[in-house]
């Protein structure tokens, strides 16, 4: 561009859809629209962080004009409407962009219910049951009780908080007692004004007993504490009654980092940036796990200040960016992380200001690609507590994969990519409103029968993990698609693009679908989510075969994570994903990430356990072990090149 | 006064002496002077806190008009002259006052010196000598070490924090090891950015090592902490260093909260009006400590973040008000405090930011009216490790006395009142430059012989403590006054006032003072210093005569506090305020308040100590004491109403 125009600035737009007010930025010429908006704090889609290959990040021109590079990814016709990558454009004058609500696809709107559903009710009650059978009991070591102190007189001048520390000393038989400091600023007047009855909120600590809260001693609201998982693309949250052990309430949605990058690599990438850290920690902790604390303390009637303890699983680099640390060393070698375990953090710390004394406990991570989220679902699995030869296998984001019994643990990380999640594919979403969950192809006509998650959408939005699943495996049965994963039959609903020598199936067309937009997939998203499942086959093969066993040796498979419940076992093993095993040796186990860290909340002893674990545990890099990328290359393929792994399916 | 005037409202300024600009504040018709000034916090002395009896709050008028009660403590002359009792002062139109800078009397400036004084390190040489013999070293649980890291590499991708705590505790032999969160969020650049070898800050909490700091490895700086004794009238910091036990310099300056009340009693009347909390913390902290650590670190060229601990040695009223804890049950019966000791707290959370994780320990109180001070002093004095029977007696802002020796201990608080460090005494000042801190007064003439403390005045500007004791016993001894304290000689020296029946010896006049005004010490003054060593002597007799001892028995007197190390021995028993005893007997020990303070910060041992003997220590309530009213009014008398208990003084 010619030199005169590169100091020259503009005010550049974005009109957010459902939003009001414009967002306005003063730009310099040459500036790159998606770069801007991240500036303006604007929520754009770019799951692969702007290198224009996933398509995602399209804005529509409404005013003023941009340089746009040319994109595979935007028709002729969506062109001329506007259509741009944001990534691929920068500024050459004042512009105004509309931006899709990033809702639609990944950021799903905020949910809340009053109770996790009754599917993920009965994986609580199973798994607290097993627990108990194992002897770790529901005890969280945080409770209330009603006091009655004897008032002063002259012949009993005790201090304040000695004669607090008396009372709270003789109904616990603890010696060791202590107060925080702001608790003592207000001890003389509570104490006073209650006429010397309180309700005093206590916590085990270290074979010691602290005081957390003083109330009148009518107060009869709940001690709470906060179940937290933090996943590369959903955060979820319990509130729960600490005495009890009751969930109060559920809420979920989208991490607010997801516009930083689909995956951990991308996510790790932007912190680097300058203020970088900040950014993705605020992004998480303020723009996701405070709004859905709101809401769960609105919903509920729940004051933050009675919410006395929060437990986080999240993987090595969500933990590292939830607490501000660089995370970078995580992406180059040697890969190493800050820290796995951390002591207890006062929540103040991180920026969630509940009850003044609050702690979070963090899930220990035991691999740069082995996280919390891995520990507490393995916690939660149960697979430690038994004989038989177990797999736990986390479909999220990423894939981890855990085998073992009583005996011993072995887990691995694959780089699977977000596609479980909706990620790197183009129509890609996760398993909520609208998403396509799983699908049936009629041999004949190839029309597609699709059910769709959720009450209240009845056209597609786009696809969560479970219905890409099905939605190869049904070509492949077809024979749309061949063993590569390109199409080799003609039909309405595949398209052909000469031009860049591809093609792709749609599953709605653009009147069928929720947005008006076509949902499809093509030939590149087959082939991304070909290496996904390559990459899980292929771990499993090597983690067993490491220790001389072979994957047809395992007797369960515990599948966790957010490819959802809808997931088809018959569908995973036909495209090779999964061994072939019989159906009934599997069993889905919802979140596991965030039931291990309900049961570390309210219990001790299953506190303990999980450290246990998490020291138990071997962990296997994968790409430092002889032999996996040529199990990885084998795998690639629909359903795998040596035919003789899988006899069950291909004899159907 | 009329009702139309009840709304106006004036600029009413204040023009402090030494200070440019004037403050100005808005006042309405009616609003009394002293109230407006703390309000604009323009600082006037006031120990009586405005009662109008101390006659301090001399303010001068010298624009608009105001109304004055008529009041014994300003002359017609200094009337006309403009001169008005702040406290008896009320708004009337818009004015303008001088302020006297109240430096000269309680607050003087800022002292800070490279070391303490000669007499004050033979002081500290000998106590930390004494606690070596008694197996207490000097070993602070701080320390620095430098480390040198393995770098990781593919075959170790130990995390960082494993890394170091490893090899902490290789060095410490000590497998507990953390590290704070705000450090570890620095962890991963500070490791890679020096190579992995660092210098890192350590110390010793409960059996484990804690990680305070990490610094480049050709770091040097001393690693430092603080003593402070907060008294009521004086505070003053030792500045340490904690490896070696080095005093690197020593500050001290008025505290802050005087013009609150020169006593206690004033200061927790004001902190329960509305804001006083607060307002007495941020008097102490921000007014007075803040200031003195500036100082210490500016002329050592310390920064703040070096400083890794204090501890705090202060009255029980002073240590409520530093933590902003209500301090009013002190006051009102039954006379409860809210504390006596708590957990170390940190120091941030008091509103001094020094390194992070720095530290406050607060040496613990062991009554309502035997704080910290006397705890630390107690351990100082070393009483406790010595068969002989002995009296510790602190003569501070009050008095506090402790009777012991190996195998017992006894505490009271006696009401002296601020006398000893010049309040309540129309010219009492601290012992600081310009005050007289002994005499001697000619049998014949009644002309006064004075030294003057400091190596600046030469002319004095009040009387301290040790002076009025010497200039009481003087008058005394010449007899030109009775036993009861009233003038009965006469002489230019002395004047009487018919109007108010009252007379006063003049030991400077206006042109022989710095100020040029009189320094004199009147009938009241006489009566009240005559109340406070009442207040001692009978203490001394009653806490004796509980366990069956006389006075006479005492092996031993330890004197400390701000009386200064002017005290005349022989004076002090002339008058009756110790008893007869030989004067080898006696010892000034310093402010061993904060030698105490600075022994605890320097040896973990001497904290242990210390607590042992708060836990040790008994504390009597002279008050409740059957008998004590009686010898309280038998000592309001000079020497005594019983002659026979000073023997050797009457026989001289």
């Amino acid at each position: 561009m010619p030199d005169q125009y590169k100091t020259s600035s503009y005010d550049v737009s974005f009109k957010i859809d459902g939003v009001q007010e414009p967002v306005t930025i003063t730009a310099n010429h040459g500036e790159n629209i998606l770069e801007l908006a991240r500036k303006a704090n604007v929520a754009i889609d770019a799951p692969c962080s702007g290198n224009g290959s996933c398509g995602k990040c399209r804005v529509r021109l409404i005013g003023g004009s941009v340089y746009s590079k040319i994109s595979r990814h935007i028709t002729d016709f969506d062109f001329d409407k506007g259509w741009r990558l944001a990534c691929e454009s920068y500024v050459e004058g004042p512009s105004k962009f509309f931006v899709p609500d990033i809702a639609q696809a990944y950021k799903s709107r905020l949910r809340v219910t009053d109770m996790t559903s009754e599917r993920e009710m009965r994986i609580f009650d199973k798994l607290l049951r097993e627990l108990r059978e194992t002897g770790i009991t529901r005890h969280s070591g945080y409770f209330s009780a009603k006091l009655e102190l004897a008032p002063p007189s002259l012949d009993d001048t005790m201090p304040d908080n000695e004669r607090l520390n008396r009372s709270v000393q003789a109904i616990t038989g603890k010696s060791d007692v202590s107060i925080r400091y702001s608790l003592l600023r207000r001890l003389p007047d509570i104490l006073r004004e209650n006429d010397w009855k309180v309700r005093c909120m206590l916590m085990e600590d270290r074979g010691g007993i602290r005081i957390l809260d003083l109330m009148p001693q009518d107060d009869d609201e709940i001690m709470c504490g906060l179940a937290v998982d933090i996943g590369t693309t959903t955060v979820s949250v319990l509130l729960v009654d600490l005495e009890s052990g009751k969930i109060l309430s559920k809420g979920s949605s989208g991490n607010g980092q997801i516009r930083f990058g689909a995956d951990v690599i991308n996510r790790i990438i932007e912190q680097q940036k300058n203020g970088g850290v900040e950014k993705l920690r605020y992004a998480v902790v303020h723009e996701t796990l405070l709004p859905i604390i709101h809401k769960l303390c609105d919903d509920t009637g729940t004051k933050m200040e009675r919410i006395y303890r929060t437990v986080v699983a999240g993987n090595t680099t969500m933990t590292h960016l939830l607490l501000g640390v660089n995370a970078n060393y995580l992406r180059t070698e040697p890969y190493v992380p800050t820290f796995f375990k951390i002591d207890p953090l006062f929540t103040r710390e991180v920026g969630i200001d509940l009850s003044p004394g609050s702690r979070m406990t963090l899930c220990p991570n035991i691999g740069s690609y082995v996280g919390g989220d891995i520990t507490s679902g393995t916690l939660a699995s149960m697979i430690w507590n038994k004989q038989e030869l177990s797999l736990f296998v986390d479909l999220g984001t990423n894939g981890e994969i855990v085998f073992g019994n009583s005996e011993f643990l072995m887990s691995c990380a694959c780089s699977a990519g977000p596609a479980f999640e909706g990620g790197d594919i183009k129509c890609g979403m996760r398993a909520t409103d609208g998403a396509i969950e799983s699908c049936v192809i009629d041999p004949e006509t190839l029309e597609p029968e699709i059910s769709i998650f959720g009450d209240i959408a009845e056209k597609p939005v786009g696809l969560c993990g479970s219905g890409i699943i099905d939605v190869i495996a049904e070509l492949y049965r077809t024979g749309a698609i061949n063993g590569k994963g390109k199409f080799v039959r003609e039909s309405p609903r595949i398209v052909r693009n000469e031009e860049y020598n591809t093609a792709k199936y749609i599953l709605a067309f653009p009147k069928e679908s929720a947005t008006y937009r076509e949902v499809y997939i093509d030939e590149t998203d087959i082939d991304n989510f070909i290496r996904t499942k390559g990459a899980i086959f292929s771990a499993i093969r090597t983690l067993t075969m490491q220790l001389g066993f072979s994957p047809t040796d395992i007797e369960k498979v515990y599948v966790a994570g957010g490819i959802g419940s809808g997931l088809n076992v018959r569908n995973s093993i036909c495209i090779g994903m999964f061994p072939d095993l019989p159906e009934e040796r599997f069993e889905y186990i919802g979140n596991s990430s965030l039931s291990g860290a309900y049961s570390v909340l309210t219990s001790a002893a299953a506190e303990d356990k999980m450290f246990e674990l998490s020291r138990a545990m071997t962990y296997i890099e994968l790409s430092t072990q002889a032999g996996y990328m040529d199990e990885f290359v084998a795998a690639c393929f629909l359903p795998h090149t040596d035919e003789t792994l899988f006899p069950n399916i291909l004899a159907d």
